[in-house]
């Protein structure tokens, strides 16, 4: 396959040069007789709810960068104090509804579907509180059916709605290097999103209708996932013939079995210096969050009655490995380590 | 992910930018006390075996470009004379054995580990004909442990063997832009194959000892047949939860999904327009070929006991798949197709 | 290993000849400080909500045989008007509420995890009409997780509450030849809802505490399935390897492949001439069914981080099949005819 | 399912309550016009080539009771000095055809298929001392296809030719108690062996034409292999669910979740007394003998392109498992431990 690779190359060079949002955006996919927020609105104050391990860190940026009022609400009351304690002229609100009461701009970071329609639809909820048109943005990584569900319900309400679940780890929240994959009902939406979102990240993708945003990003780690197992098998099916990890690599990444867990996070120590395989598998993506996505793959692919085949073994080989709570905390590279049982 | 994929965008594009021979030459791997031939060496005469659908079109390239007296053998006479018309100045020999006295250079593009055991180690085979010091380059795609079997009964038998299994299929031999990965046990038989392979083929890429070549080609096929039922699963996923598979396809393209696979050789029909998705999966690499390929690999891990969970799974998917006749002739990225019931 | 299998026949026979419930009871595994009804209390009336394609049949059995009060509710009205028309003195509900309000035993029999979580605790639902000490017996089939939540809810409102999945299909409700696997908090709650499963069916098995019905069930036929598609597969590399069918499954049958898949439900045609594969693959369990039932399984397996490497691939694989709208309505079986490509 | 379990429950009863020849024997099928020998022949003597772990005990049983000249072969010199001293009256052989010279029947017990190729077709080979109408019993468990052409050239060499791989292990071969699965030509010859093999075991089951024997044996353990990773992932789940093991195996054995893995050799401890599981998973059949099964039953899946979903994930799973030199040695139940993750 190699030659067949060859001959593509130009073609996909171009298109990995060109920015990333000229090929992904696709307003004209919009419904165009949809009700919408403008752009230009005047945003009153902002609220954030969630300030754990991500939107902790999330909300540190926004809160400067945006220099409007900013209230924060979360279960627990030591972030909240320890978030005004290091930013200041920060509110606090006794409850999501409080919040919303507050605010024309509300971002959520929650970590999972439960806690998202506890926040929005739940008793003292933000629906509750919601002024009209107020923007809901939404970046936990949650079941798909669950965020276009409390999206229509807010949207039912008054409000505006958002998804947009995060890559990039808390690494990229800690230097607002994120990326945000967005679904929402027009461009308008998108566009009054995105000035909140590049102010924590540096990549905003506009993917579709509601509930896009999380359709993207668990296909994508869906394919991850699948990649990064073929990658260890390939690579501890090649050393085990006698190649060269380097060389096995080198090969792969010039040719049909080039892929990004090949080529940047190669599961083989040493074969690429930047990648957590290099570092004890220590950083990158843990293999319980790997986890944790694929169950939301495997919930949307029975809504869809979707077959996943490689899919399905990926999750239980990954629930498998999570069942060492050291594994669990590994890269989700680490798979070739158990693979190559070293 | 996405963060980190672009984190290390800049390395491994210039991983991507180099040529691709300096990172995959390692002399210092190769036995410094091996014996071996002189790439400086003046060949008599060239041998060529196995005038099928890929050994014909190398052999039109490999006779005139060498300018050497060119021997041709096939079981199939017909194939003999009519590369005879079309080439002047071709000999044919009666025999295996035959065609290796008269030659010092032999090159044999045979269709399956039988047959190039029988031609090289069968009755009135090579070895019965052999000079001391020709050079056998077996380009056939065969098992690994047969391929280093036959190998070393080459060098006992005083020759020298070079494996350089080829991708780029039927249209890269006819333009003579094939990839050929060798393995060898110095680096003056890569150099000394390397002058002929040059002549067929545009990359000539260095895997390691003998066998190495085998077992480079059939790891990276590994790797492809799960990337694109991967892409196939996330793809028809994403289309089912509403994502426009343009648009799904440059996430991945973008992020940590990223793979040949998807980039350019994407299994949804038009999503590239060169793809042979494109074109009703023709063109391309075949079903039943690539599940050819998924055997050599089970074998291989057999014989090595390497745990294949997602390849094993996949060389049965190709199985099924390849007993539809016409499936089996199709691109195998048809896998899509075959998965969404399209 | 056949000889071993020989060797435990004796043992494995005497299991077997002894009534089923002597070694599924275990009444010292319920808690024994748990509060519980009297199964000796005279029950006032019977409700039954859900006359679809199970329950009505069920409903018609227990309605004559237990001469009480029978109150019956169906969103559908035309079932209800039906059913009163085929039986006498039957009263019918104008909600689940209104219902409960007259009755001291309830049955349901509703599809799926939704319907039973709204005929119970949704508005107008069972548990805003139920009497102190009420019985509510679920003999849905659905998600673990709910029944239990939905248990203790009614349990928490005074009630008590029996799961009693069932097996047996369409011919055991109309024949009342069910089987129910029950799971309760106490001795006296199986023994009053048995007096009236025993009238819907022939067997009456108690599985252990609340929810214990549904994940014993649900994990039978997770096994079910996968033993089926492994009776497949074996059967269609025997003959393939040019075996008789019939021989092939009388070897399984007496030795370590014996299994349910192959002694009684066969999937090659006329091997067992009462399984539904020598009936065209109609009647039987329909695949669509155990695709349904291996969701409940995987949604379990998420809950409970088990990992399930067969059974995730049998889930999709019946999903598979599943798309294709002729075999999702044939029996489970049909698995053989995919695979074979007959 | 459980109510058409116990609609069949007769029928099986029936078909287990007969000996088990009667319903696997069917001389119909083989041809009238095959040329055989006879079953009343006389023999002058007996050899038997591998005195290893099994055949060692079976030579053993075999030498007094047939009452006729008996010769040895192993390469093994001390094997062969052990058996002599431990049995009177025995001649030991230079060669496999020094021993066909000898002799008129023939039992091999070899441990893999180039064995068996070396000692019937090598240099100093059976057939290079064999006599017309020799009988040659072939007892290892080898490749379908290899065992189907050694058979074919000792009959064209003039011999007759019997596969008769075993179940029931070491301790079955001490007991005499082992089963033979038989493939032959025709029915004298058949009976011809079953006079030796009924001396070595108790069961002989005629399973069709030359590679039957072979065949049979490797689908049952195909079929073995499958349901009892089944069990193991059904019997977790459950338990993780808050069931009691003997009771879900109970329900099982008294439903469609029936099989041999489940009543017989229940993975979990305690659930069967006698199961390995109850030993620390001693005793039994070792997984890594399965895993040599498993090899041969993926060469004959792939020899006639039969795909084997959960059957390649089954064989990869035990390789996985082998991989681990103290599971390698524990019945193959020990799966259950592996994916409990105890």
């Amino acid at each position: 396959m190699f030659a067949r690779s060859l001959r593509f190359v130009n073609l996909a060079d171009q298109l990995r040069a060109r920015p990333l949002m000229q090929h992904v955006m696709f307003y004209s996919s919009w419904p165009s007789s949809s009700s919408s927020s403008s752009s230009s609105q005047a945003e009153d104050a902002i609220g954030f709810i969630g300030l754990g391990q991500m939107g902790f860190h999330m909300a540190k940026h926004l809160c400067p960068k945006s220099q409007k009022p900013f209230v924060v609400y979360d279960m627990n009351q030591e972030a909240v104090s320890r978030f005004q304690s290091e930013n200041s002229n920060v509110k606090s609100a006794s409850s999501p509804a409080d919040l919303a009461s507050q605010t024309s701009v509300i971002v959520t970071a929650l970590p999972e579907s439960s806690h998202v329609k506890d926040v929005y639809l739940g008793k003292n909820g933000v629906i509750e509180g919601l002024h009209k048109n107020t923007l809901c943005i939404d970046s936990s990584t949650i079941d798909n059916s669950v965020s276009i569900d409390v999206s229509r319900q807010i949207i039912s309400a008054g409000g505006r709605a958002v998804d947009a679940p995060i890559s990039g780890g808390i690494m990229g929240a800690q230097a607002a290097t994120l990326t945000f994959m967005v679904g929402c009902q027009s461009p308008a939406d998108f566009e009054r999103a995105k000035v909140f979102l590049d102010k924590m990240g540096k990549n905003v993708v506009s993917c579709g209708n509601l509930g896009a945003g999380q359709a993207a990003k668990i296909c994508n780690n869906l394919l991850l996932a699948i990649s990064m197992i073929g990658v260890s098998e390939a690579m501890n099916l090649g050393m085990r013939l006698g190649l060269d990890p380097a060389v096995l690599a080198a090969i792969f990444n010039n040719s049909s079995g080039r892929c990004w867990s090949s080529d940047t996070a190669n599961p083989v120590p040493d074969v690429i210096t930047s990648a957590p395989s290099s570092n004890e598998y220590n950083g990158g993506f843990k293999s319980r969050l790997m986890l944790k996505d694929l169950g939301l793959v495997s919930n949307a692919a029975k809504d869809t009655k979707t077959p996943l085949l490689l899919g399905a073994l990926a999750e239980n080989i990954y629930r498998l490995i999570s069942s060492d709570s050291e594994m669990a905390e590994k890269d989700f590279s680490v798979i070739y380590k158990w693979l190559a049982n070293k």
